[in-house]
């Protein structure tokens, strides 16, 4: 008898032509809408659903957990856990697996976002197509090498940031609740006691469901007018409207960004603003890394539904 | 008396007002012009001019030198030496210095434009700036880390983007005419052979005088429709007009150029792709290293004619 999937989250087509060709039944649900939705849309099938294919932003809730009666593993296309009931699943034996193969990518992308920010790399490339260059030269940059760097959050994501900054020759620092005894790293107490002794600050922290924004707006104001801030973690981590108002009159001096705290919207003001630069949540956006994502939720759901094992299944 | 200086190329304004304090006389030419300019603009000062502050475009042509019979120093605020006659400078005995303090700002530059082209960095800020997000996704990128990176020319800035590109995790190899004896990377006997052994190939070999364009449409067609061109070097160091029909017809990936032909023109066709980063001529264009670079030029100036021995003078 066909195992039956739901998937709501969106993924590489390889992903779910693989599993049917292995014979899983696999119901698309729109992606991007709320539980609300999914439920309704999966009402038809319902006591059929055995497996949920999401993603790092979807999750698992409560609410989809209640409606599938027959879920037995959720397989994240990501690694983000905040939208997933962890607590739910496990007190129905649920297992949840997540695609930790995207640490490199999103650190590289953090990188990317800092020497943008840094270099005017997106204000010069404008510059240059509109035809500005005939006319004078552009403002200065600031230099990236040689600086402090401070890293909130040294989990995968951020030590694989750590190991590249470890070539610019300036002070990596991090803050983080647990402290890493196998690098050299100052550890600061706080966001804030980080922030006032960086010149770049990276937010690499997982969400953490119920918790409050880490980066406040003392942090932010810390960080100062010649600081430059990069999230590639969760636009709820950061009180976004504070962030745009500092970097608008100038108290904060640059931001890269990769992640806004009602996705896909991005706050207005910050479309007119040079010293940002934008992207639309793309830190593992790449073929390679979608690749890798896809063949690891397959893998899950095949090995789980074959031998009873997921491959890489969270710990609860 | 008054030491008299021409200055024929930009700088930052504390350069002029320092070399004034001190003393000296500076006569500021409009910049961006020919030689033929230079000379007519000082044709009433020839025979008072003892210091030229040049720049690296602007260098020390021969036909400057010829003008000026009382030359003893050109004191250039970068390290370009390819439109300076070092021959008629030596045979003249005027000592000609650099500011030999921008190799880690240019290889800041060209990582950051290799993350931007592999990663749809610009591409991403135009999506969102758009409000192209709220209608879907962009589409992906290409990872950086773990590739193979081909340097063509490992001097300071290749060994300091070398340096850099050691935390990514993937392959180092470079072509230059002197091997080097204490890196690891492999080395490769032309620059054609490297580029079909590199994933993303990066020209950072000074530019010769009488020399004809290193990355021809031979080693870019080798590179080929997945590779990615990083050029901060010189734009006439490669064939431009191949490099624009090859990213046109995506023969190439992706580029980032910071540096072109003829400057400040850039090629037209490339206005309108996606698939390449344009920036104009930056790689040393950030504070830091302005700051430098003009301490540079005055302490050659200063020691020069204080001590008759400059600080940092090129060998010829």
């Amino acid at each position: 008898m066909a195992i039956h999937l739901a998937a709501i989250s969106a993924m590489q087509p390889f992903v779910f032509e693989e599993l049917r060709k292995r014979g899983f039944v696999v119901h698309e649900v729109q992606h991007g809408k709320s539980w609300q939705e999914w439920v309704r849309e999966l009402a038809p099938v319902r006591d059929e659903i055995r497996g949920v294919l999401s993603g790092g932003m979807s999750g698992l809730p409560r609410e989809l957990i209640e409606a599938l009666p027959k879920l037995e593993i959720c397989a994240i296309h990501g690694v983000g856990l905040e939208t997933t009931d962890l607590a739910a699943a496990k007190a129905r034996g649920i297992v949840v697996t997540t695609a930790p193969v995207l640490f490199d990518d999103v650190a590289d992308h953090a990188l990317a976002l800092a020497l943008a920010a840094c270099r005017r790399l997106v204000e010069a490339d404008r510059f240059v197509r509109a035809g500005h260059w005939r006319k004078g030269r552009m403002g200065l940059g600031t230099s990236f090498w040689g600086k402090r760097y401070g890293i909130i959050g040294l989990g995968r994501i951020g030590s694989a940031l750590a190991r590249r900054l470890e070539g610019f020759g300036g002070q990596i620092a991090y803050c983080d609740p647990v402290p890493k005894a196998d690098v050299g790293y100052a550890r600061y107490e706080t966001p804030l006691a980080l922030a006032a002794a960086s010149d770049i600050l990276f937010l690499c922290a997982a969400g953490t469901p119920g918790g409050g924004p880490i980066v406040t707006r003392a942090v932010l104001e810390a960080l100062g007018p010649r600081g430059v801030f990069v999230n590639i973690a969760r636009g709820w981590l950061v009180e976004e409207e504070a962030l745009v108002e500092l970097l608008a009159s100038g108290r904060l001096g640059a931001a890269g960004l990769d992640v806004f705290a009602r996705e896909p919207e991005v706050p207005e003001r910050l479309l007119a603003l040079d010293n940002v630069v934008l992207a639309p949540h793309i830190a593992s956006s790449t073929q390679e890394c979608m690749r890798r994502m896809g063949e690891c939720v397959i893998a899950n759901i095949v090995e789980y539904f074959a031998h009873g094992r997921a491959v890489t299944p969270v710990s609860y």
